[in-house]
């Protein structure tokens, strides 16, 4: 763009884009740090989107039929911040703008998830958002089935970069869309062939829509700089009866005379003369930060488009039959599902006199069979691992997809990661709780989603099943031994490891309710004994250790352990007590909810002898439990390295993991 | 296949394939567990390739110019298992199949590395063998590059699974593999149309032939089991330009009258029944583990089939230039590189006098700068990052690809996992010593592949640049936090986080040191002043910790920190000193290589008094060191939870990360 065709009156659309721009740009400088590029690339498709396509009204943001908007190329934040700022978000103010990137601010370098200011996930690891929406669009259609057109009926669409798509999490999840037929996701890709080490053909020369098309999406190829094609393609985006990429050739930094089509405007500031240079050629004279009175006119009435939709729309909702409407509202709200504690309650009473030797997989598939039919909003799933997961309940169907969203199990494929993205796109869309499987080994495939959960504090429960050694002949690749403290590591990630089958209720009951953030099940492949003979209606996991079986005498021996360790604590016990040895054993399903208890407690369980910990598993973390003030002596029988391939009785053997092994730790230290 | 079809004699190829089948599933019969399916269904095809295409020598298993084999589906283990021991690799004895998945065989449930058996990679993990296969095929090429067709010219095969395939770190490798023109890689997919769930149509419809000729691959799709088609397909791999898909339509479990073509056979043994069924049905009447005499002949025929052509490699390595010869052979025996010692000393004795502020990772940029010209094995690369890792020594140049291998940087892309892949398949290969950078959160996305250097005692070397909430404005999802502790609990994996520029250098030296094992360089990127200002010959980081910053007068103090937390300790020191209160500074650059000290020298190091440890970073791990007996209080100063966005100065101050904070924790437990 020449500074003489900025001479011309530029189209109304041009200028609310321009609007984009300068603001972009203007954060950008006064934060010092930035990405002003894809902004200003991407200005005109967004646009394109904002005012003539997209549902949405600033002023009820939560409406839960709006169109979803991912910003999946989230360093591009400024670009819906600007959009925020621009459509009449009433937080969203120029100040926030200004303040872009500092501590505090609405204006954060990547966006963080706050459907109040349009923002409905947060951005930045690249694929996460395009792979995520994926879950957006199929929980929209779950719900659609479930509640009905006058419900929720809605697009999703998505801003993603080249990098996005480099992402193998995308492959992943959009192959899942394509099967599903997620006709109502529309991608708009930002073909702008600029990445961070410079031209994108350095290192990516894929046919990215050949790649998409043999997915079984929909795809098309525009000049993203062309307002009338951008709509076209997305009129016929919505129309398709798959879902759609639109390749949209754009302009990096567009508008820029100097550092467009360059990536020396992709993650840096323009520079002041840059930045004067570009509003000379926009033929935008105004100052940083000043948006003129008619473009705001015109961008908030843009804001406004949908407000006879969402009155309709709320008529809709009050004119319901009165129980439908709070069956909808409840499934919307995302909050505790009701009854749980009974039927929870009623699960461990039978448990707890039953006495079954389950793994807790099947303790775990044998709750779900009991909640998922009183939960209407539970969507399991596996990662091509349902016999093994235990995670689908008796009695219900897939979902299909390509029309058939009616089941309430997703056969996710082997796509762990893609999984996890999708479960978190449900859990924000809401309406559903998603809960998926697979082996504990793969929450390594997964972990920059749960990472994003914990972070987002959305509620998707991962079923990590075959949880440690225990699992026996597949050997060191599938034999989980840092993963626990890998996973207790993640802030805001409850960490579930259950002792036996009324532990795993209980967990499940945590997890459930724990609406403000993801859980994960850590589950045994092998039987474990129930050791919860006595049927208590509270939910002692809650308080993350309790003490699971008192010493007889004084206690001189605290042992602690989790999962399937925690019947060999008890074993060990046995042994101690049988020498007239006091010995209590802790169990200890989560190192978070435990630390979370106060000081007073946490002294009472891990009490003031000796302690024992044992876990098949790695020492890191355990020290926080053996250091603990009170003991007289520590120690810790697990696991010191990777692994090994033999029947599971066996390898708890080879690496002494045995009841012997915590008596004579003990023993040594009295 | 009828019973009827079974009388007429076998063609030979058919029996030697039956072969594989009898095996694979009598060993999974005798382990009561495995995957007896896919051997079966890929036989034929493992024939075809074994007896006509396979460049390889069980006599001679290092041989470097062999071709690679990877079994990408690793979980059809008795399928490599089989075809040791049918060529007549020596250890794979019929003694260790029957023993296969049991304490301490040679045939765990999944494949574990050791050329000597004819097992290149670990695999089981799916995604990861065809990823890593691209490493190879690239490292394959460098190497070629280097040393000529004479004397590394060699293709790389693998089997891949539908699981490999749907798996994201698939998308990343193979459209690198497309974009960099590896036309010696030829995939053979086992396109068998089930999974564990059943079959693959649940999850997955891909085409998957198109989806790779979007990546700038070949395709051809075949009868798995008809072996002229498949010789005829991998003749035309062998001349394509671009590397190469074959589909080959095959039969799970083929062979077994009623569960082949069904998830019956894949994940679980036949059981007697259907195994004598199988006999049957096969013409194999042979007993279990008995393969007759002339079948076997015919297979360690077939073992010998490249005897001539390894003469002859071995000849040309005899008549090489001696000097030259000397270099392939250092180059190929995986060793520490010459030198290492004198440049690293003379780097360190430099920057101790000159002591600049360096981010950590300019102190690695500058490093490299000196070591990648010296050391022609180590071949850099980034995942789009380059000038934010510092990982592109000075005057180097890109490996291109697409004929132009001799470059010593791998645009890897947008990839991270994919990157992490293709390190440990150059590592596997040998020739080269690979090292790539990302932002150390996305650390989790190559977590899986991070683990499997470590499990496969491989030295890739990871670089993590941006380490901390010293990034600043990018804010939590690009703020690692957890990420250190994370890393610290993979066994075999060393950390290493330096805290200034000596540190930095000599961390890169225990690193190329390290042959048998990876590494994470974890770097800042904010400036740190350097701290090592009398230079010493001695590698200190090498113990791991150590006392960096001795106490004047009787040390009352610990301070334990790594990274760029040491400076912060050391300026807490200087004010503990100022009031009278003696105070040491510990770095501990490896958790790892300070817990293999002795106790006497923790001890020493960590002190009696009062120790605070300082990270910008969660808490876990570090109560080993403050629980280390000895200690008569603790604290530790860092982080509970997630990051923010902010410069990066006040996000130190915003989350007490401060001089004065340790001050504070220390004075207040003296």
């Amino acid at each position: 763009m020449s500074a003489a065709s900025a001479a011309t009156p530029p189209a109304p659309i041009t200028t609310m884009a321009n609007a984009i721009r300068a603001l972009s740009m203007d954060a950008v400088e006064a934060a010092k740090s930035g990405h002003p590029g894809m902004p200003m690339g991407m200005a005109d498709v967004a646009t394109v989107l904002f005012t003539r396509f997209l549902k949405f009204n600033p002023k009820q943001p939560a409406w839960a039929d709006r169109d979803r908007f991912i910003l999946s190329a989230g360093h591009g934040s400024m670009l819906i911040y600007s959009l925020g700022y621009l459509t009449g978000y009433e937080r969203m103010t120029i100040d926030e703008l200004k303040r872009f990137r500092q501590l505090g601010s609405l204006t954060p370098g990547h966006p963080e998830v706050d459907p109040s200011l349009g923002i409905e996930m947060t951005t930045g690891p690249l694929g996460q958002g395009v792979s995520t929406a994926v879950g957006f669009a199929l929980a929209e259609r779950i719900t659609n089935a479930r509640f009905g057109d006058d419900l929720i009926n809605h697009f999703t669409y998505v801003i993603a970069s080249d990098g996005d798509l480099m992402e193998g999490v995308s492959h992943e999840a959009c192959s899942l869309a394509g099967h599903l037929g997620l006709n109502r996701l529309i991608v708009l890709w930002d073909d702008n062939h600029i990445s961070i080490d410079g031209s994108t053909d350095l290192s990516f020369t894929d046919d990215t829509p050949a790649r998409f098309r043999s997915y079984g999406w929909n795809t098309a190829t525009v000049d993203g700089h062309d307002p009338e094609a951008v709509a076209k393609a997305i009129e016929a985006a919505q129309t398709s009866d798959k879902p759609t990429l639109i390749a949209c050739r754009t302009i990096i930094g567009k508008g820029a005379p100097n550092k467009a089509n360059t990536h020396g405007c992709h993650g840096s500031p323009l520079g002041a003369d840059e930045v004067a240079a570009t509003r000379e050629n926009l033929g935008w004279p105004h100052e940083a930060f000043v948006v003129p009175q008619d473009v705001l006119d015109a961008w908030r009435a843009a804001g406004t488009r949908a407000d006879a939709a969402y009155a309709d729309w709320t008529q809709r909702v009050a004119a319901m039959d009165p129980s439908a409407r709070k069956a909808f509202e409840a499934a919307m709200d995302r909050g505790v599902p009701a009854g749980l504690d009974e039927l929870i309650a009623a699960f461990k009473k039978k448990v707890s006199e039953d006495k079954p030797s389950w793994a807790t997989r099947v303790a775990s598939g044998n709750v779900l069979d009991i909640l998922v039919p009183a939960v209407p909003e539970m969507i399991g799933g596996s990662a091509d691992l349902t016999p093994s997961n235990n995670t689908k309940a008796k009695n219900t169907a897939d979902v299909k997809g390509r029309g058939e969203f009616n089941g309430r199990y997703v056969r996710y494929g082997v796509r762990e990661h893609g999984m996890a993205t999708v479960m978190n796109g449900m859990a924000l869309h809401g309406g559903v709780i998603p809960y998926g499987g697979t082996f504990m080994q793969f929450a390594d495939y997964c972990r920059p989603s749960i990472r994003l959960a914990a972070l987002m504090k959305q509620r998707s429960i991962f079923v990590m099943t075959h949880d440690s050694i225990g699992l026996g002949e597949d050997g060191p690749t599938h034999q989980p031994v840092e993963h626990l403290a890998a996973l207790r590591a993640i802030p805001n990630l409850l960490t579930l490891r259950p002792a036996d089958a009324v532990e795993t209720a209980e967990c499940w009951q945590i997890a459930l309710e724990r609406v403000n953030g993801p859980s994960v099940l850590a589950l045994t492949r092998q039987n474990v004994p129930t050791l919860r003979t006595e049927h208590a209606a509270e939910n002692r996991s809650a308080r993350g250790g309790y003490v699971i079986l008192e010493a007889e005498g004084e206690r001189k021996v605290t042992l602690l352990a989790t999962g399937s360790e925690v019947s060999l604590a008890a074993e060990a016990r046995k042994a101690l007590q049988a020498e007239g040895i006091g010995a209590a054993v802790v169990s200890i399903p989560s190192f978070e909810l435990f630390e979370a208890q106060d000081d007073a407690y946490k002294a009472s369980v891990l009490g003031s002898g000796v302690r024992v910990a044992v876990e098949a598993a790695i020492r890191q973390g355990w020290d926080r439990w053996l250091g603990y003030p009170g003991a007289t002596a520590v120690a810790f029988v697990g696991m010191s390295g990777f692994g090994e391939s033999a029947p599971y009785q066996e390898l708890y053997k080879h690496f002494g993991i045995t009841a012997e092994a915590v008596v004579a730790a003990a023993k040594a230290r009295l």
